[in-house]
């Protein structure tokens, strides 16, 4: 049994500060009292131990008083993502099966029809004087604490299970690998939903240091922070990396000394930006991670950033990386990961799936170990697109264009795309009457924005090989017959 | 399962320096290297892959190399006690039934006739060219690593297993205690079979830091290496501390800024030391730990030092303390402990006993917790002086004898009384002049009447154990020599 965090960091360092939003903190005494009132408020809703409930809302202090509310009464906590479509949500409660969504008064509007759902300030302004609630000062390694949502090859989102013990291993893997010092402080502009975001929570309840929320990302508050030494950790993924490059470069100002490091994700960083990271004093560790292992799997050192660029290091230390089939070193093949960071599995449709085939996940990647045992990340799984550090799932996409009346086929890639890395591009062939902006107004009540296609290409056949299955890499050869 | 520290250390950062002895120093590379040719050595004398065997030998790399040697084959160490008398060891010998004891050639005289043995040299200059040996690259948490014996209160020493996740546990909750960086160096002038040393072998493979070994204490060395800036983080017990302390003070010299901190273990830390330490710019932090705990559970960070004076500190992270029947803060009674890093046992004639009550160790030691949660140990139980009635801890009066300005060290033990049932007797090394009267005089001033020694005993030096920590049941045996 581990200690409940919450409880736990409060008892220890009670007057440190936990959180900083907008020129207002909270110490950890305040976070636990905060949080238990929001567990005696919840509890008023009938909201029990170990109950599972979903959560949606944007970064900001009352969303974490909520989830540290929730931890309290070790329910497991389905993140729902601020940038999905109705449909999309619709889908994640539903085969989640949670009892109750809670939900930021903002982002009611977000909710599909008929959502079973209660408002922040409801739960906020209910008066708990005299509710008693039985807090767990202990929770067990194999609890749920977080379920998030992530595509894989079938198009359908599996729910994937962070527990205790998978955000543990990897918080402690973490600070084995970057140090630690009481006056750490992170800049946290990733969002609360994703296992980027949640993992600086996790962090700072193990670390008992600081996070400087933003609500969303802001390259020049980021850049005021990192020059004037307010952070010494932020994760970033390359596209606001290159921001916050840029707005040191115009403002002529240089990186704090007090600043340590970008952890960077969500594919390679250019070596451009690393250079220039360099010049301006900002340390750049590339890394690999994903929803299944809560966040890092490895790690590449800031010194070693331009030896071997394009790596994304070795494993922290209590994981292991494997190329499947691989006969010696840099032979590519399938990342294969084990860990204690890895997920047990899955919820909803999914719950009979093994996550492991002997302990080791399948990641889907495409990737190398050198000589040295530095991994080097080939292919996200060879469709896998990345725009602005989200993945985005061809077959997702698909799925929905599919289900427009007027469609027969449909194909999705990526193709390049200066600033978000890269953007989905759609090739359908129709079997009725439909124009491009009926598709895509179609698209835009289905999908995240960000997942709608930037383009779309109506064709007469699609690339298929012999057993007919659709051959995604193929597709961009496609543009140039259809211009 | 999780990877076999040395092997992955060695993977991770194979250049850095993992031990410096004598000017000499080996990377993890070559520590690997070495204790796999090792391995390979042990395996031809018929050790195999989770043997139990014993091991002694002076503080020194060869001894560290036999130590990871045996890791890499799963033994199961027996660290044996260089202090001990002969039949002290035969007792251990025969009650863990080891299959064989791997002695320095320097030790060999400290054996019990009719050991069955093998000297360092015999397996050092085996020629393994040739020797095939699987070497397991995973451990499994539950996996025994190390054994060290302990009294208990019956007086027959138990051996206590300390695991992989013990070792661990105590490894990771001490870093999110103390932070890390890579720079980090430990001074290790404690013996390896005693937790104190074994523990830093343990950190510097998880953290990848370095370890700058002595064979044995030197305080000379000591305050070089700390004042030139050779070494950021050492253990030691108040005695040693003192003679540091003393050490910079006689040269002039102070701490260096790049010096972290002193873990002091082993009881309390009198004020006058640490005040001393802070005008040398020597950050102290008291522990309480133990051979069942793998090390640390409670530490005292160097800023409460003073203001919490006399107090263990506060848990660290994975870690809870419960004093037994308390009903509120500042009651005594028996230290209970529980947390990843408890023993989940022993062997031989105790492998029948529980360590553990639903989880808690009983560790037989009396303390506190005050209004905060700081952990108080008032004294360790088998010590306890009861006069007339009235409880007496010996450390509370050695607290104050060393307050004395002509006291180095002091040791209070109880002998039998007609009257009292118990009085307790005092025994003081001085650093200057001063007489028993002198002594006494002071002490009515400070102590209750009751509690003040009936004896004062001048004498050269106090009887400890291997790791310098006070023996007081050995106090009784000065009287003789004295008189």
């Amino acid at each position: 049994m581990y200690p409940n965090w919450v409880l736990q960091r409060a008892k220890l360092t009670p007057s440190r500060i936990a959180l900083t939003y907008e020129g207002i903190s909270w110490t950890w005494e305040q976070m636990k009292t905060i949080s238990l009132e929001r567990a005696k408020q919840l509890s008023m809703f009938n909201i029990q131990d170990g109950n599972r409930i979903a959560i949606l809302g944007p970064s900001q202090p009352r969303l974490i008083f909520m989830i540290y509310g929730c931890m309290h009464l070790r329910c497991e906590m389905v993140m729902l993502n601020r940038k999905l479509a109705k449909d999309e949500l619709a889908y994640q409660i539903e085969d989640a099966n949670v009892s109750l969504v809670l939900v930021d008064d903002e982002d009611i509007n977000l909710l599909p029809e008929g959502t079973n759902y209660i408002l922040f300030s409801t739960i906020e302004n209910k008066n708990a004087k005299g509710q008693g609630v039985s807090i767990s000062e202990e929770w067990a390694l194999d609890q749920t604490i977080t379920i998030m949502y992530t595509s894989g090859t079938t198009g359908f989102p599996k729910g994937v299970r962070q527990t205790v013990a998978n955000h543990q291993a990897n918080a402690l893997s973490s600070v084995l690998n970057i140090g630690l010092s009481e006056k750490d402080t992170w800049l946290c502009a990733v969002p609360l939903f994703h296992i980027s975001g949640f993992s600086i929570l996790v962090r700072s309840l193990l670390y008992g240091n600081e996070v400087r929320l933003y609500r969303k990302f802001d390259p020049n508050q980021a850049v005021e922070d990192i020059s004037a030494g307010n952070v010494t950790h932020m994760s970033v993924v390359a596209v606001t990396l290159e921001r916050i490059i840029h707005g040191l470069e115009e403002r002529g100002l240089k990186a704090s000394e007090d600043f340590k490091v970008m952890l960077a994700g969500g594919g390679p960083v250019p070596k451009n930006y690393i250079e220039r990271a360099h010049s301006l004093g900002l340390a750049v560790s590339q890394t690999y991670g994903m929803t299944e292992t809560s966040s890092q799997t490895a790690t590449l050192s800031n010194e070693d950033a331009l030896r071997k660029l394009g790596s994304a290091g070795k494993p922290l230390f209590f994981n292991q990386i494997r190329i499947a089939n691989a006969s010696g070193p840099s032979e590519e093949g399938e990342i294969l990961i084990k860990g204690p960071h890895v997920t047990p599995g899955y919820v909803g449709r999914f719950s009979n799936k093994n996550s492991t085939v002997n302990g080791w996940l399948h990641t889907g990647d495409i990737g190398y170990l050198d000589e040295e045992g530095y991994l080097y990340v080939v292919d996200r799984r060879s469709d896998l697109i990345i725009s602005g550090g989200e993945n985005i799932y061809p077959a997702e996409i698909e799925n929905v264009l599919m289900g427009h009346s007027a469609i027969r086929e449909a194909g999705v890639c990526g193709i390049e795309d200066e600033t978000w890395g890269q953007v989905p591009i759609a090739f359908v062939v129709l079997k009725d009457y439909a124009t491009k902006d009926d598709i895509l107004s179609y698209c835009l009540n289905k999908l995240a924005k960000y997942k709608v296609p930037k383009e779309i290409y109506i064709v007469q056949t699609l690339p298929r090989n012999g057993s007919n299955k659709l051959m995604r890499r193929k597709l961009k050869e496609l543009i140039e017959t259809n211009n």
